[in-house]
């Protein structure tokens, strides 16, 4: 048992969705649980034992969830960075071995151990800017082996770090060259087959694809939906990224926890995960490294009360992202949403992309996951680029 | 007097301005500088009994150079940030006391102290990052005891920091309320007396000046450039942000070491620029900030043969940027700049726009000053958001 005092709490309205800070005060934290919020004066008498820490006034919010990421991964693709940039054109980086390819060859051919400490390191630059609770999806195997062996890691990293990790399953990535001739057979062996297994193995918390012309279909993906219902798992979709597919309404349709990207996102699509209660989640560093200039529809989605998440979508290609910070600034900056919007976007509307409701709000009950600010206002959070004023980071209760 | 071995150095090639990696050698330190380069058997006789230190094969590159900054500033602009996403217009944001003036009011209000310290949060950002070379303008104050403080903070940094600080007289910044009816009294006895004063206390490097519409125009600007050149002080121009008014053709007339922002340079301003030797300082942190459409003439300054430098911009307004990566990766990825002249623009060009030669190449007789990275390819420090690589920093042949 712990007492937090001094304190300036960030705590949310759930019906505006906006952040108001409360009057200085105090949080007990119990059992890894936020057991008691009140005035520094008035702790109740079965509290008032407990270790007491005076914040001095610092700003505390919900640990930060970063809800979409591809975070484990072999090898990197700056060479393929600096090719384009050089003038090199599609074909000349498909033969230099560059593209999504290259990282499913990288991450097949890296050891389980080599694949941990590479993602670590991007971890930890994420933890340092107080992230509680990571997603972390499959996708570069495209082999059912590779594709455990990523989730395994995975799962290693909550063993190593003071976070809670989310798996995604999302082997329906991209064709690998070896099932070019026969998709029904990769989405049947290796996507559903693989589904089957990885969740005996309980390595995966939610299904997920990559709905666009150049992956899967809506009604492809819609069969590995309904696989994955059939196992009781939920499911999310990488929609309307490049082109208006129907991808986010199908993912509704099914329930979906989220639809992401979405910067082609039509109003139908809006109008259905307003019905299904879809999370949006944007992911304004894949916008900004592609030079989109397609906006993800803020303020429909805004007028329709869907839920925002943002997220790193930290991966290899098209996000080598490591800052939920930044991405707070490019949601404000490059989507004009607000800075309580942007704050929301990664705790607790990206807790509701994950299907979690135990953290992503300072209410006694949720989970003690909590980080400690230098700031004076919440806005700063999303305002600054490249700053990182985090004081301390609470998982669970404890100062880590 | 060290030895560092097993090194790959970063070193430039002066003819193609492009970085190209040494086979793994040795480095050595003496006096601060850089006394022998060279394969690491080959150590010649009396540098051979100095202390060695094995960096692992890890890579060596100058240490970086943010060319560009106004750091020390007293308060804000977070709410001002959040007004403007909430929808607020220039006029309410102006009468909620935002905008510039807002800087000027509470930079005049703040101590010495306060500033020094709110300063060094944001300066071991950057030296976090490798930075051991520091550009910092005055030009909140608007009158003389203000700018005068913030250079006395300026050069306070460098004795709190292992880092070079080096300071410029922006007085000609904004003009302030004061001084609304008497543009000719605030440059006679703001801008050019405070010059001489702050000359007279070893308190200025340089003399900048911002040459806009909303700010100074270039006949203006010529009068306090003219005066600078009477003090023998050099001169660099905030010019070409916002409108082509011939700011950097007016600079290079005068021999400016360096003419920043240029959005909307035309084919005039680069040739002056190229025959005076003008370095163009490109700053994507506020290109980004504002939104910017208009994209400096990259191409053009390559064309001609104008070296490119890239810099923060630090400030609370249009860009609350302090991670020089960053802005490489700005540079990259908005400005289609290579990751070899990224990095070009953080050394060796950065360190001609202070008019600085002792620095910014790794070459025998140049300071040691050095960064030390965790990467396997120089394109990885343009690549990567949000990811900071260094493993040391290395300022006046010291690991710091
Ligand atoms: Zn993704
Ligand atoms: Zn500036």
């Amino acid at each position: 048992m712990q007492l937090l005092s001094n304190v300036r709490m960030a705590r949310n309205d759930s019906e505006s969705g906006t952040y108001a800070f409360s009057e200085p005060g105090a949080l007990a934290l119990r059992d890894g649980r936020i057991a008691w919020i009140g005035r520094d004066g008035d702790v109740p008498s079965d509290l008032a034992g407990a270790p007491r820490r005076d914040l001095g006034g610092r700003v505390v919010t919900p640990g930060l969830i970063d809800c979409h990421t591809h975070i484990v991964f072999g090898g990197d693709r700056a060479r393929e960075f600096e090719m384009r940039l050089e003038g090199a054109g599609y074909e000349e980086i498909a033969r230099a071995g560059g593209g999504i390819l290259s990282t499913v060859r990288d991450t097949r051919a890296a050891s389980e151990n080599d694949l941990l400490s590479a993602a670590l390191r991007r971890v930890d630059t994420l933890l340092a800017e107080g992230v509680t609770t990571l997603e972390i999806k499959s996708g570069y195997g495209l082999d059912i082996d590779t594709e455990l062996k990523m989730l395994r890691v995975a799962r290693r990293i909550a063993g190593e770090r003071a976070v809670t990790v989310r798996t995604t399953w999302l082997a329906a990535h991209a064709l690998p060259p070896e099932y070019r001739d026969d998709r029904e057979a990769y989405l049947r062996d290796i996507v559903m087959a693989g589904m089957d297994l990885a969740h005996e193995q309980g390595l995966i918390d939610a299904v997920d694809g990559f709905c666009e012309g150049i992956a899967f279909s809506p009604d492809e993906m819609a069969r590995v939906f309904d696989h994955a219902a059939g196992l009781g798992l939920p499911v999310k979709l990488h929609a309307e990224q490049l082109s208006d597919l129907g991808g986010a309404a199908m993912a509704a349709r099914h329930g979906a926890i989220s639809a992401d990207h979405l910067e082609y996102l039509g109003a139908d699509g809006i109008a259905a995960m307003a019905r299904s209660g879809t999370v949006a989640v944007l992911l304004p560093g894949a916008f900004y490294t592609l030079r989109e200039t397609k906006q993800p529809p803020v303020q429909g989605l805004r007028d329709a009360g869907v839920p925002m998440a943002l997220a790193t979508d930290c991966n290899p290609g098209t996000s080598p992202l490591t800052s939920l910070l930044l991405a707070m600034n490019m949601g404000a900056t490059l989507f004009r949403m607000t800075p309580a919007e942007c704050l929301a976007g990664v705790t607790v509307h990206a807790a509701r992309a994950l299907g979690l409701t135990d953290r992503g709000r300072i209410e006694v009950g949720q989970r003690a996951d909590l980080a400690v600010w230098d700031i004076a206002h919440l806005a700063e959070l999303s305002y600054r680029i490249g700053f990182n004023p985090l004081h301390a980071r609470i998982v669970g209760g404890e100062f880590v």
